[in-house]
């Protein structure tokens, strides 16, 4: 083993578990020369480890998740399953000193040590992937606007919905859109958590978390969903020169307040302008003014990008800052 | 001087420097905790010295630049001054080893020494604030997307010439809306770097050079810019449902090209939904995908919150990571 190399263990080869093998692959020679360092993938978990895995190649696939979590010959840990036991994975790399990127929003924010350690900003957890996929939001949060004070983050953070509110504007009823997007790859076989707005909620509950540096569970965000009652909605707004989108809002004025909640925009509102997958996020700061993002917010290449942009970010942690001969 | 102690010298205390070191005092706490280092402005240099600074208090006020820029005892300097030398005064802070942190486009992109800083991006120079004001732009390509790959680049990089263009769809001669963006402080006394275009091809320059990792200098940028001639095309533009926007576009297909021009967008570009002195930057990158940024590209406090941003960064360079236990 050499001096640079990074063990890294993968937990989850899905849609982006497999684009964030792919993508890594494609970048070792770059990671090499930007980082100094050489990223290994040692050992992949999977749910079902008895399918073949041709992705996988020489790496050991298994079953175990925990023993991925549990090794301390492994200092940095991808977490990318969606699998409900995720949560105690995190929790475990933290608790031996390792390294853990997720892309688990849910995971994230059902254990109140691991929405304590956002707000904490821990060094060692990267979560980028779990919101609003490629959009550089957390990390902007956590480095750029570290020393600012945000007063107010809105957003368009499900894709899903805003796929279908927007369809609804020019065409069909709720269940034919639903349809549409399910064959698209835009919405699960069980739309559920997309449609009753928690996934949204986990997203918001994670950037308020970080940006207040503050836990705000799930539990104290008021949460509206959308199901076929929406068309008459989305027909009536629009007659009206509006446009229905699902939005997540939080501010703070003495105490943190979330909230989301279907809204009637007027179209001069950026976040009326969302549509399909996309996501957009605005914040208002105390520095910076008015400031958003607008981007891919799912997707595995995309999703992936966010995972590697932690990686790299994981990886100055293993080594000593590049400064050149500067006086401290 | 104790152990974490940053010795800081500012060069410029006009609208940036002034509204910079008031951030900087405002924040001077919350930097320590994120941190560990007080930062303590210890020298700063102006044009005219011999003008009262009360905002100074303490701190030696001299004409200077040089001397700070060449103080070995001086690790950090910011430079807000745009003055002509400001490209002279970084490079030697560069050689002697110390971090600089500026808002000076053209002191960027004139000396080809620091172009080619840029393009290795060199982690002793930091320039946030030179392009698009508050949006971090500049941190996210060389951060998180450092290891993916950007195929295009678009933005609105001039906030006056924007300013101007959007007006003149409502209202106004040339000359008018001219007057009222210098009334509005959006325009200098001397409009012409606004108008020319020169002002933002530099910034393409920068931002093109660090993308792609390439010396690309102003003069191989296409540049086009506005006078009173443009009245009639907005209006034109406005009766066909197109807005005329300053745009910058930068590809790369084999060789980098580059260019400052004036397009008639479609309604539905979102670089046409930039009003006032907005920015806009659009990046098409093979992992991410589409992202954008929006904010405000210009003002003291929004600038000096990308200084601060970088100041945040260039901290990190005289710190050892905070990893918690990790193995390597």
């Amino acid at each position: 083993m050499s001096t640079n190399e990074l063990r890294v263990g993968l937990i989850g080869l899905g849609t982006v578990g497999s684009a964030f093998l792919e993508v890594l692959r494609s970048r070792t020679d770059a990671i090499r020369h930007r980082t100094g360092i050489d990223l290994n993938v040692v050992s992949i978990a999977v749910a079902r480890p008895h399918i073949p895995r041709p992705l996988a190649g020489d790496v050991p696939v298994h079953g175990s998740g925990a023993a991925i979590a549990l090794d301390p010959d492994i200092p940095l840990v991808v977490e990318a399953s969606g699998a409900q036991e995720a949560s105690q994975w995190i929790a475990s790399v933290l608790s031996r000193g390792g390294v853990v990127i997720t892309a688990n929003k849910q995971a994230l924010v059902k254990n109140p040590l691991l929405l304590q350690a956002l707000a904490d900003h821990h060094p060692n957890l990267h979560c980028e992937a779990a919101v609003a996929g490629a959009l550089p939001i957390i990390r902007t949060l956590r480095d750029s606007l570290s020393c600012d004070r945000v007063q107010l983050l809105r957003g368009i953070l499900n894709g899903t919905t805003n796929f279908l509110l927007s369809s609804l504007e020019r065409t069909g009823s709720f269940d034919e859109v639903l349809r549409q997007a399910q064959l698209a790859g835009y919405a699960e076989a069980d739309p559920t958590a997309d449609l009753s707005g928690a996934d949204a909620a986990a997203k918001l509950a994670i950037l308020t978390t970080i940006a207040w540096r503050e836990p705000v569970p799930i539990s104290c965000i008021e949460v509206q969903g959308i199901d076929s009652t929406v068309t008459q909605q989305v027909k009536e707004a629009c007659a009206a020169g509006r446009r229905v989108r699902l939005v997540a809002k939080a501010w703070r004025n003495g105490h943190i307040a979330a909230s989301v909640r279907l809204e009637a925009l007027p179209q001069h509102d950026p976040l009326a302008s969302a549509t399909g997958v996309e996501n957009i996020v605005q914040l208002e700061t105390e520095l910076a003014g008015k400031l958003s993002w607008r981007g891919l917010g799912a997707g595995g290449v995309p999703t992936a990008s966010a995972l590697l942009s932690d990686v790299l970010a994981a990886v100055q942690t293993f080594t000593r800052p590049v400064r050149r001969n500067a006086h401290a």
